[in-house]
């Protein structure tokens, strides 16, 4: 087997280490450092105490930001960082804040317009200011991915760019930074990470380090996302849950997500699911589609994780999803022919093609209608042999394609 | 929980890939390579191999080091790096050529001498050349870790050195390389693998991503250690153990080695026992020592690596040791109680302090007059019942002085 592992992030973990956060970008050479965080901190005052305990190191704020950060938000944030002379950045808050600070730290450095690099594969220029990541959410594992996702809502595209000046320097993993989640940002968040978990295993892309964290991650996600749900100040939740987090990002950045993230594209913007219960509402049954795939592995994860077999794990994902009041179904979408094709055909993001098994139209289309019918918040376990079948029937109309499983 | 994360080395793994030698050195920027290789690499034609393929980037190659590498040949190889304008290293071989490497790619470019900072707490410079470490046996780890482990004959001192510019930037990582280590070799260096594991595992400087990681590395070492002791040219057992090496190397480095690495110093030093093997004698021993210890821990590593409990995963440590002709006692030695004198004494090296239970010389006294009575190839499974009364009588000599475990 032949594998590769780059992973150049420092990772700070432990409640309260955000008060690390000037020391950190002294250590880096910063003495003149930009914070992109949200609005919401901003008005809140967690952005005005991190400047405060910033001993004049952090010399300006940038919130002008959208959650899908917009291309020219990266752009006006770079001009900030050019005009004011700005050496090192600060992300505080979920993707959206990190995403943009990845690109803006580049091109703030390298000078230009992220739109030369956003959807055109000419690679980032190697220029960049030292990033420091700290996540408010558990959550995305931006801080220690490569990966910024960025939209231009001009050209209607919304789309990755991978490139190794993205990685943060730092990471800051301060749990006490997600308390104010809310229960069902909580939710989406945890159920993100059990997907990046469960499908950077199963991905094809699998490797052995990434395989070993992500079981540790997922278990995590399985015994703590209820109480962190239910209790959102409960410390030893939380903290587990943002553990979950980073090393899910850890889990899943090298062998990339698959099916579930590739069908969670159009729920959110067909349909605007939050991303993490995007993911959630077809990761159950994927599982059960890739139940022998792959050697056995995915039975092996099942295991891993002290489930008996993978039919044992997806109702255990469906049973979490019905405890955190995630949505299990799309009947209140009142989706026609037309929309279930289009989910079909949006669903056929690159992603699809790293699942363990080949995910064929029909099989998209046997799915889609099954949630079409399917109250969203149902709690009734899917019946193992209804499924069995379906996955026989899949398997000979995939055969019949000429295409295999 | 607190804990840090630091991984700076890109590893590249797979049966074949010393092939990319050239171009990995390339992407660091380097022209004018050392290769530093032991003598039976340039013997058996290695070294000369690597050279020709390297299209004239690798242009010299030092191989005047012992194992357990004195500093007076890394100063050696550090004028010689000098002397020829070498701008990159590549480490091939095992320990030795490692940890020459490291220290000589930082006294190269940063000139003066390595004694300066063996032994003295002297911070090594920033400076240092882009290393690429190839290890040749499964293994010690160093190709990810930052210690250099070097000895000083003139002043009878051997240490380490930890420092963040010993990091090589690339690990390449070829089972093919390791496909020469005879048996004997394959065992020791095995062993060592396994009690980097556990004992990363139990460390009280443990963290979860090596928590996992180390899970990961011990379940391959039970699983193919055997096999690649018994048929050198097993490929896929070759692969196993070097997935597993470079696994636990991930696993320790952060949270260090304990109990068995302290013990293993005196009976390298003193006994000539291969540095493993010699972690392996009294690994099973500390296994029941630390049981109970540090939150239930050890037998949650005991569950994850499949045994019903911790007794049985020590067994099972033995039984390996049996299965693959390592020692399990040292009754040849014939030692009298002024060699176990010096056997505790020198025990109580700084590693001994990351055990999760306090080791006490009492303790220490009765595991070696248990050893020094046990022949080495003591094949009979050690019994529980004396040793779980040896385990209360312990904890008393223990509570006696005042200590407690």
């Amino acid at each position: 087997m032949i594998w590769d592992y780059d992973e150049p992030v420092a990772i700070r973990f432990g409640a309260g280490r955000i008060a690390e956060l000037a020391e950190a970008i002294r250590s880096l050479g910063g003495t003149t450092c930009l914070l992109v965080t949200s609005r919401h901190f901003v008005d809140d005052g967690t952005a005005q105490r991190l400047i405060d305990q910033s001993d004049g190191v952090i010399t300006e704020v940038f919130s002008d930001f959208s959650p899908n950060p917009d291309v020219t938000q990266v752009d006006a944030c770079a001009r900030l960082i050019q005009a004011k002379g700005i050496d090192s950045v600060v992300a505080m808050g979920g993707g959206s804040a990190m995403d943009l600070a990845k690109a803006a730290a580049a091109i703030g450095a390298s000078g230009g317009t992220i739109t030369a690099y956003h959807g055109t594969g000419v690679p980032v220029p190697p220029k960049h200011l030292p990033l420091i990541a700290a996540p408010t959410t558990a959550g995305t594992g931006s801080e220690v991915t490569c990966v910024s996702v960025l939209t231009n809502r001009a050209e209607g595209r919304k789309a990755p760019i991978n490139s190794d000046v993205f990685y943060p320097a730092i990471a800051i993993v301060d749990p006490e930074l997600t308390y104010s989640m809310p229960p069902h940002v909580t939710a989406s968040c945890g159920m993100d990470v059990l997907s990046q978990a469960i499908e950077g295993y199963w991905s094809k892309g699998h490797q052995p380090i990434c395989d070993a964290l992500a079981v540790h991650a997922a278990r995590l996600v399985f015994q703590w996302l209820p109480l962190a749900y239910a209790e959102p100040l409960n410390a030893q939740a939380r903290a587990k849950m943002c553990e979950a987090s980073v090393i899910a990002g850890l889990a899943f950045t090298l062998p990339k997500t698959t099916s579930s993230h590739a069908c969670s594209f159009p729920l959110t913007n067909l349909y605007g699911i939050a991303h993490g219960e995007a993911c959630g509402v077809t990761l159950d049954y994927f599982a059960r589609i890739n139940a022998d795939a792959a050697d056995g592995r995915v039975r092996d994860l099942a295991q891993s994780l002290g489930f008996g077999s993978v039919s044992a794990m997806a109702d255990a994902i469906h049973e979490l999803k019905v405890r955190i009041g995630l949505r299990c179904g799309l009947a209140d979408l009142n989706l026609d022919d037309d929309d279930i094709a289009d989910l079909v055909r949006i669903s056929r993001h690159p992603n699809l093609y790293n699942n363990p098994v080949e995910i064929t139209d029909a099989m998209l289309e046997e799915m889609y209608r099954d949630l079409a019918l399917r109250d969203p918040r149902d709690g009734c376990t899917v019946s193992e042999g209804s499924l069995q079948s379906r996955r026989r029937e899949d398997a000979l109309a995939c055969a019949g394609e000429g295409k295999g499983m």
